[in-house]
């Protein structure tokens, strides 16, 4: 593979490229992780390039793929380049997504301007963080102006999102309440931005007394003491009528901006490059111990020797890492 | 400090013993952990002694306390001997439980049949799951009946404790449902018995609709194919009136008799002993990266340079895993 090559085309924004590239860092073979970590190196040396990073978490049924092609529309119309990378640990266990993103987001997928990434079938969360860190970094090289990682909203891997993105925002549907959603309050407590989608024909009402309950709720949770006093905010929304939507942008970009100005977002990034630099030593440092086939068939011996009392943990775990 | 007679004190069921082992493996200190292993190493030598070890789960409200102080009171009184472990992660904000889990217990922390261990500070899951499997092997070796590890029914804690015991309880209060109390519903999967608290009283006839309710709800939930067709079953109790405390501990019995007699219990034991040598293999490996000095300022540094944007992480990971 010509990694140079790779490189050259991915900066000129071909997206055959860029999905070439976001499958390599999929990759788990050592190979792939070499060449992975060179074109990453390549790509850190070229022009400087910043996407704005969306972390963007709702639970099935409120209507995230209808919001995100909304959304997505509405930001290639204005001349910006979206890339769409879906993060679910979960679907996992179906191997990754059933229908596939591509059919969800019909127009938005067809849209020379738009990039959108299937959730891969992945073994851990630990695996997901490091592909989708990768795989947003791509993005922001391929020069793409919004990244948006797209999250289930029911795990651990908000969190995860959150520490890669600059913002997060949640959607919720009208009525029920976030509990009723299977939203954890921790991941209210993440949120910049609230979204309440679906305000529109019947469900109007009932969607604007769910933003009023929650800009009432956000007001008793903890203040971030970085941001203007009026975030985070809820917003209504309707992905199919398409209202909302500009005015969700501009507040978005407002408090980026925001953030920029006052150097929030770089003191941010920096601790999510740190953070991602502590668990890359970690992962690989674990990673040894099932790439090399000695040391593999060791642990599994003495796996089985310890599940049949003839050793004890302890004492087996000692002598593997004597052999480290 | 001497193992030898450590062991010896704490074969012959030396209260005081077991106390100073047990804090000899919650330590994190290299020497320490090094006597620890040696230790346990030693017991194992040993006579061949197993105990009931039981998981116990329940929300803070439910009574678990006044239930552990009633049960264990009962079990001494049949002659068993009684360790209680806490496990609870979750406590270490506050560096430990509060007022000490001994106070909880009064009478049960008196008796000399029975060993109150209250919950360590400790800063991640990991050390308390492999402090806590250890503690339960020391108790074990001390020759304690009846080993019962609770847990607050809240966090990930309740999935470790699972893979370190016999048995896994979860108590509740009547009425609420487990939602309202704060029980995820992969804890109530866990449950080989549903204990519902506080049938007494003014509360007697909602912990019994409690009971009816979730017998209704636990057919619903998919069956584990090795227990006797009757299991999970929820049961009322009484810990204040004691009431229904022995046909609770007469179902735990026939359970964990049952799943001897299968061979279930060997193989769920061989099952928690790989995975606790393999988790101690982690464990210890990723514990290098912080013992040694010279690493560890490496490590600091290296994130440093990561955070100020002067290398990647992916790259600076690379130069500390090519030093390892």
């Amino acid at each position: 593979m010509d990694i140079q090559d790779l490189a050259q085309r991915l900066q000129n924004a071909e997206r055959r490229a860029l999905a070439r590239a976001i499958t390599l860092v999929e990759s788990s073979r050592a190979d792939h992780r070499a060449l992975a970590a060179e074109l990453l190196e390549i790509l850190r040396g070229g022009e400087r390039r910043e996407a704005l990073r969306i972390g963007l978490s709702g639970t099935p049924g409120v209507g995230k793929s209808t919001f995100i092609e909304s959304f997505g529309k509405f930001l290639t119309g204005q001349g910006k380049r979206v890339a769409v990378l879906a993060v679910d640990p979960s679907s996992t266990r179906s191997g990754g997504s059933i229908l596939g993103d591509k059919t969800r987001m019909e127009l938005l997928s067809r849209d020379p301007m738009a990039f959108i990434r299937p959730s891969p079938s992945q073994a851990h969360l630990g695996g997901v963080a490091r592909r989708s860190r990768e795989s947003v970094a791509l993005c922001e090289a391929a020069g793409y102006d919004v990244v948006i990682v797209e999250t289930v909203g029911v795990g651990q891997s908000e969190t995860m999102v959150e520490g890669m993105t600059d913002l997060f925002i949640l959607l919720l549907a009208p009525g029920g309440g976030d509990e009723l959603q299977g939203v954890k309050r921790g991941i209210m407590e993440m949120a910049d931005i609230i979204l309440v989608n679906k305000a529109d024909g019947d469900l109007k009402p009932a969607a604007m007394r769910t933003v009023a309950d929650y800009a009432g709720a956000l007001r008793l949770l903890r203040k971030r003491a970085q941001d203007p006093a009026d975030f985070p905010k809820v917003l209504p929304v309707s992905a199919l009528a398409e209202e909302g939507i500009a005015r969700a942008w501009e507040e978005m970009r407002s408090l980026a901006d925001w953030r920029v100005a006052n150097g929030h977002q770089a003191s941010r990034r920096g601790a999510q490059a740190r953070a991602w630099f502590e668990d890359e030593v970690r992962q690989a440092l674990l990673a040894r111990l099932t790439e090399d086939p000695h040391l593999r068939d060791l642990m599994r011996e003495s796996a089985e020797q310890v599940a049949a009392g003839h050793l004890s943990p302890v004492g087996a775990a000692g002598t593997i890492l004597a052999h480290l």
